[in-house]
């Protein structure tokens, strides 16, 4: 409680919630006095408490996820969605101060363009180059690579890594209707966004069901990427706290479709008989 | 066809809607000569005269919702949807010159962040903000409420209150996959939020349809919410009024695939011969 | 490889697809030294060759559209996103660059008031009125048009060349729960939208498929407007093109699903054995 004394919030219940949060929250933001704490103070002081107690005190102190890889899924979600710049200002540089990479954050905005489109990319962009320039001492020097042969062939070996089936089918039933179309996913969307060394698949695919759960208009593809997900070293529980994690950031029914979505998957995982990602075998079964 | 004489708007027709839009756009706006219409003068004045039109001449010269009610489902809309600042601006504004209280306004917007996320929420705050500081007399204290003990018990009578069975099911449904965020929606859902006084349950239902409708991202929850919005006493009518209402801000496509909603809900009561709420024997057959 | 030597970004592929997208952005912007190149030179200029070669060079390249239709197009997507407004403001610019004249723009953007509502084609019409300011020279006076009488019986007309059946089951849909909507969707959207003379049925059918396809919330609309673009005179090669258009402003999720309703509407129309647009007699069969 001592701790809320020193904001401008409303008193926080006995339950430990709202201190825990606010040292999540101080962690990510840098500073001891987050500023949405006294920018809450004359119109919503409940809402500061509830920003402290649920996104940072619930969703943030979970286990299942680093700090680092909860702001890549938060900087992708925010960023697809398009329509949140203080908060994706407010992530991006969350993310540099729990120590994700200068060069793993712009690689996620540009994984971000397969699937939400090169405007959602480009402003996610200038939003990181503002926060890169407020920092002095930054030291970033963006990757170069060319664009190189073999896209096809880099993309669908990059393809088969991620979902072997499940990709192969949404390939083969644009064949007599978007060729092309199949033919842009498989060299530009995997040969030359997924095949780049920046970010590893497992993160990709974290990220992938991030922005999926969030936008809430790609349920198809949610299904094929939490198979990805699952496929390169994810973990069901990651699954299911990355899902959760987006009810923070595009509400309750985001998560609740995405864990309809999760079930499915799981599902049929287990009809099948499949194994999931090496990592599963140290998850508890809580998720 | 005088009062178009005052305006920059292309001529009206002889159907008095224009006329009538125009004195409900007054009411909202504060001012005779709404700001809309000046500023479309010399590129689309056709858009103006249709923007008084059909959201006001039409849509909000309707019976079944007060102007108040209209405005907060506006404001919610505009706050989910994130997209369209000048808008929200213009309807807080408007919220307060047709009646709502900054502290209805500032409940809304904090109810915003279960549908939404917290970026949708914090930045209607941020608006409501400059809106009520441009008020000078504004007469706004926020209410601070501890977040208190039994988060859990009080969001279970909440959700019980607005639609037992099919929150049941939601719930029961996450048990095995995500047990974590079953007990975050009814904590924080429906134990910080619903369960705080400044918003009747009804008028919560009645804002989360118009949220649901408008963000067509979160078909099952809005067929649970429709429920709940009859089960805390709304009509049908309501319904069909809010859902309509969307047309304006989202869209036809998001107001059609709402009343398909709707429509199973309907059915669905009927079949069961279920009660809806108390208003439903006032109002009339025409939703 | 020479057009890279003047830009900041890396070095492109040997395919000539940087060449031939750097040759249509330019053609696009207007300018021989696209901003987006420089701005992205410090922090991601990967990003920067991967937005001339997909977009440009593979998409904007292809055949089946002319850029002035492809330009009209993004602009009624972004106009829907709304959350894209510097595109947009590139995109407004870009085709009155590709000869697309005042008039028509400003339509396509009242166009979309009916699929995305007011608050969009508003904001969307703030950019193209600062975008046409900033040429000196521009000719435009707004056009002017009464609402006029017979809404009902024009509104139905325009319903009944787009799509005879599937329109008026929408409508019938309609008449137990929600009349009135179904009298605005014929008064308001075909009657004083549809009807006007500044953009032809085929456009507007094209226009909304791009938007269904890039909000990827209005499935049954998209649907509709599938059959609406086929029954006005386009071929199924412009609405694959335009879906296909849709995964650079959306992402391939929204392409993905675009193409799921154009497959099941070429389906549906072939077991019906029905006549698709005039054009699509010279369509070669690669669509």
């Amino acid at each position: 409680m001592n701790d809320s004394r020193n904001t401008a919030t409303a008193p926080a219940g006995h339950d430990g919630r709202f201190e825990r949060g606010l040292e999540i929250l101080r962690q990510v933001s840098g500073v001891q006095q987050p500023a949405v704490l006294e920018s809450l103070a004359t119109i919503a002081p409940d809402l500061a408490r509830l920003t402290v107690e649920f996104p940072y005190g619930d969703v943030y102190a979970r286990p299942g996820l680093t700090l680092a890889q909860r702001q890549l899924a938060t900087v992708a979600a925010l960023t697809a969605l398009g329509n949140a710049a203080p908060q994706l200002r407010f992530h991006l540089d969350g993310a540099l101060n729990v120590g994700c990479t200068p060069a793993e954050i712009v690689e996620v905005l540009i994984h971000t363009c397969g699937y939400a489109g090169f405007p959602a990319a480009l402003n996610g962009i200038t939003v990181a180059r503002e926060v890169f320039q407020a920092r002095a001492g930054l030291d970033f020097r963006p990757t170069v690579t060319p664009s190189g042969e073999d896209r096809f062939a880099r993309g669908s070996a990059a393809l088969s890594a991620i979902d072997g089936r499940a990709g192969e089918l949404v390939i083969a039933s644009l064949r007599d209707i978007a060729p092309d179309l199949a033919r842009y996913i498989i060299e530009f969307g995997f040969g030359d966004i997924y095949a780049r060394p920046a970010l590893d698949l497992r993160t990709r695919e974290l990220v992938t069901v991030a922005m999926c759960t969030a936008l809430g208009t790609a349920g198809p593809q949610l299904r094929v990427h939490l198979h990805g997900l699952l496929n390169t070293g994810g973990t069901r529980e990651e699954a299911v706290e990355v899902i959760t994690q987006m009810a923070v950031y595009a509400g309750f029914p985001a998560a609740l479709n995405g864990i309809t979505a999760a079930r499915e998957v799981f599902a049929a995982r287990d009809a099948d008989g499949e194994r999931d990602g090496d990592g599963e075998r140290d998850s508890g079964g809580d998720a």
